[in-house]
């Protein structure tokens, strides 16, 4: 019924309105630039709580931007200790056996590994707001280190300074992560597309566990390559010379075990804590295991030796001059970025349930392990670590998503595949490459190649949609409509003018025995933008047309469309009077033969 | 009248067109890859005459295509071809001069300028299609491969390398070009804007007018770099030893002459002869001049020496292989991509009142001025080379444009202006490397921050149009309607949740007196393709709204989007009804209790 009335009154009555835009208000320079500074870099409006604040109350809540500890801390009380200790403990069990594998994928000393679960969790604790914990990526990025930094510099025969490269990489890693947060840069993240981040993580997953054979499997002699026809290769060749069948016992019984437990927990979200736990139990029970039956002499290998305590500082070990300060540099500044699409969080241990506290617990727990457990982990077999890594990485695998892909969005499962396939045939860096090169190429396809669409009436309404999709809507005898979708920039403006004009020539080709089309209606609702080669295209395409005795008519241009057909006198070239509101408005006025069905 | 009846029967009728989109049916992964591929590297149809034609036809058709002199050259007449040797003639008197100086600007000898104007006119009359001729981008290019070059090898002391090293690099360029034709790659240049392209050319001509002063002003020591500084600064220093005013004299005088002659050619466009015979004047004049007055006995710089005849094959001189090899394949590259913008026609000459016999017509006279005339030459003061030089690359200097990008987009304006500084005060490289730097930054931004726009119901009528172009526009109460201009991509995905939320927020605390936001629409009629990331932000976005009790409701989705909606089960997480076509169906029957104005 209301609708009716409404639909009564429209038409004729809203011409006006399209008169009535005429040449809008000059366009305030500053103002826009401040605008399109605060949406590339502000996005998330992180000052909106400082507005309109006393300058006390603007400090206060500074600090505690900076330290939300400041935000909990007062009303923290014995009950939450408890479900703190509890999970700092759980998740310190999970790290401390990931921690030396990790280490390990980077070619480093296990308490490398550790440091990383010590000295950053005491940091986020006072000063970071998520009480989520993403792993993952710290896998992907201990191997793509690992990689990198062996490309350089052999890290058996010239430990020192491997170990100094790495310092000097991951001291570089952290400055460029410092850097993307103060510059508020992290939204280049956003030029890598997800299928690509999905299959990077996934090639990444299967090249780390590829990695683990050597462990799972006791091979002596094993590459240095991470591709996967390489490890086959080392694989299969250290067959001749007898794999140990009881490190593989040990080790593939106990991936099953993490298996399953994995299984148990994702099925029940209740014994989230069979997973976590899962990986001390297996260090202390093939530990013990080991101890025992003295397995190591029968060749199964063992970690031996743990470093004890904290290394002094090692900032006098960066490379700040020499040839290797370029490439540390490079390296770092590619971990640093990689190490960004930890954003994506691939596998979330149990959020919610604990405080920044759990965070101390934590850390105190791996400093003790430093300080006093180590010597405990001297007969934990390899094959051990290799499993608990394989179980963790397995996470990294994203069917679901790789199916969801191929079922949407053809081009974004290429995508994803080319990446995958990259890193786990040729090496993480090539990965990486592809995963970038096709997340641009798309970008680039899309704002060079938009797409257009021919509209027709939808009958019984006032409506216009793209015939191709309605095909009930009809086309208007003599008049052609055009839709554009998209912003008109120096990257497409030939192209869409070049369009139009195709359109126009296949529907006189097409439909010969139609009245002639004497005008065309360029529907620019989704023309957002134009720049100067837009409009220079608009004029050109006026011309041609000209030339072909068609009129151009646009219908509802955006605003600063219109002040931009303006400021350049398109306007009065195209004419005033063939700028409208609707596409409706556009037709009644230029095509007053036509029967309304 | 017709509009009313349409109008009548709006509304309620056209909801069943919603419903009945329902899941599309599949679509078709080849064809859409075709079509993408189409109209990517085919997009003008190049194939289209050759469409349901026998096999005979179309291989006449194909001769044709590659031999455009097959079409013209059957009904071609003594009256055409008095016009042709006419326009031959001028444009050959235009060509030699500037072709000795763009020889100069390379650091070549002048015989190799005269080259580019006798084989290129003779293989474009039998092969080319376009009856235009652009100059301009062959300063530019001279003067980029003259900066390169001399970069690797000193043209003076190494004479011998850096001619090999011009051939290598001139054979890549050709190359490059003929891939990027084959490939169809032409493409590519729309990725620099015609605003970097419009600045760099300008400061383009700026370097090469500087360069011009040595000649100009008689100096001997002149500094190799290119920098308005280092030029500046190398003229003051000379001023010391005394310019040589007989130089300057000839030199301003005829500049002088050049541009009037220039000017008239563009006040009258029945004179356009005057400026294309004016550098021809100049030389017959000015080398007369000289030789009777012995002038050159005063420190008049002339020519003195061009080699005559045409080289043997220097197919041997190319370094195919060694360091050489892979710096002139750069610089080759680079110029042959440089060499593309010429598509953007900078200076045309007299286009349309010739046929291609006017080109074979020049390449003889060239060519007789090769074998015959060169030794005329002797007396010609180098002065008037550079006065013909200057005259021809003001041309280049566009200000209209830029007057006309300050006014419409001043984005484009800073990017003229960056790549214009760029080039006159460090090198053409880096202007060159500003230009495609500021133009992929402004594609970067276009696509990682889109535009939103909340918007209002235009009175009496039952348009939704953004309320801050439209004033007159009103909130519907309850209800959040926001258009999102943009494909959603993963390059936008995350913005475009987020902006949509903080919308709410603001609207939210900005009315605090109003009704609740109940629902909000996103008119979805710009979004035409999704992909996977997009999705998801849309299944966040749905959640997030969820928590806040508020309604998700999409408007006129495309075919693209609908089909990936259905594929990917969002579809039915938003619930089917509350998809509409248009946002008035969406407001009628979600905001029942608005009042119809």
């Amino acid at each position: 019924m209301s609708g009716r009335i409404a639909a009564d009154v429209e038409m004729k009555d809203e011409l006006p309105y399209v008169h009535k835009v005429g040449k809008p208000p000059k366009q305030d320079l500053l103002k826009e630039i401040k605008t399109a500074l605060k949406e590339t870099f502000l996005s998330d409006d992180p000052l909106k709580p400082f507005k309109d604040q006393p300058r006390k109350k603007k400090f206060v809540l500074g600090l505690q931007t900076f330290f939300p500890i400041l935000n909990w801390g007062r009303d923290y009380n014995l009950s939450k200790f408890k479900g703190d200790l509890i999970a700092g403990c759980t998740i310190a069990s999970l790290c401390i056996p990931q921690d030396i594998g990790y280490a390990k994928l980077a070619n480093l000393p296990p308490k490398y590994g550790l440091y990383s679960s010590f000295v950053p969790p005491l940091i986020y604790a006072f000063m970071g707001s998520s009480r989520d914990i993403a792993i993952g990526p710290v896998a992907v990025v201990s191997l793509l280190l690992g990689s990198m930094l062996q490309d350089e510099i052999d890290p058996i025969k010239q430990e020192h300074e491997y170990l100094r490269l790495a310092y000097t990489a991951t001291f570089f890693a952290g400055i460029t992560q410092a850097a993307l947060g103060f510059f508020r840069l992290g939204f280049l993240i956003d030029f890598l597309s997800h299928a690509a981040i999905v299959g990077f993580m996934g090639g990444a997953a299967v090249t780390i566990a590829l990695q683990q054979l050597k462990g799972l499997l006791g091979i002596k002699h094993f590459t240095k390559k991470t591709d996967i026809v390489s490890v086959m290769r080392s694989v299969i060749n250290s067959a001749h010379h007898g794999w140990n069948w009881q490190t593989i016992l040990i080790g593939v019984s106990f991936l099953t075990f993490l298996l399953v437990a994995k299984f148990i927990g994702k099925k029940n979200k209740k014994l989230f804590w069979v997973p976590a736990i899962g990986p001390l139990i297996s260090v202390i029970v093939s530990t013990f295991f080991v101890y025992i039956t003295r397995a190591d002499r029968d060749g199964v290998q063992i970690v031996r030796h743990i470093d004890q305590g904290i290394n002094p500082s090692s900032v006098n070990q960066i490379y700040f001059s020499g040839p290797y300060l370029a490439k540390g540099f490079k390296i770092g500044v590619v971990a640093g970025l990689v190490a960004l699409t930890g954003h994506f969080p691939a596998v979330n241990y149990m959020a919610g349930c604990h405080t920044a506290v759990s965070n101390i617990v934590m850390s105190m727990i791996v400093m003790l392990t430093l300080f006093v457990i180590t010597p405990l982990f001297k007969y934990t077999p390899n094959a051990i670590l290799a499993s608990i890594i394989i179980s963790a990485v397995v996470g990294l695998l994203d069917w679901d998503a790789v199916v969801l892909l191929w079922k949407i969005d053809k081009f974004d499962f290429v995508a994803c595949m080319g990446a995958f396939f990259g890193v786990v045939f040729v090496s993480v860096e090539i990965g990486l490459l592809i995963a970038v090169g096709i997340s641009f190429a798309k970008i680039l396809l899309q704002v060079t190649r938009p797409r257009t669409a021919v509209l027709g009436k939808i009958p019984k309404t006032t409506v216009y949609r793209n015939i191709e999709q309605y095909p009930g809507a009809t086309r208007v005898p003599g008049v052609l409509i055009i839709r554009v979708d998209s912003a008109i920039y120096f990257s497409n403006s030939n192209y869409i003018k070049e369009r139009i004009l195709r359109w126009l020539t296949d529907e006189e080709e097409t439909f010969k025995d139609h009245p002639r089309v004497e005008c065309l209606i360029v529907d620019m609702s989704p023309v957002t933008d134009i720049d100067t080669s837009g409009i220079h295209a608009l004029e050109e395409l006026h011309s041609s047309l000209h030339k072909r005795d068609v009129q151009l008519i646009l219908t509802n241009p955006g605003q600063t469309v219109l002040d931009k057909l303006h400021a350049s006198h398109v306007a009065d070239l195209i004419g005033e009077d063939k700028i409208f509101l609707t596409v409706n408005d556009a037709v009644l006025t230029f095509a007053p033969k036509m029967e309304q069905a």
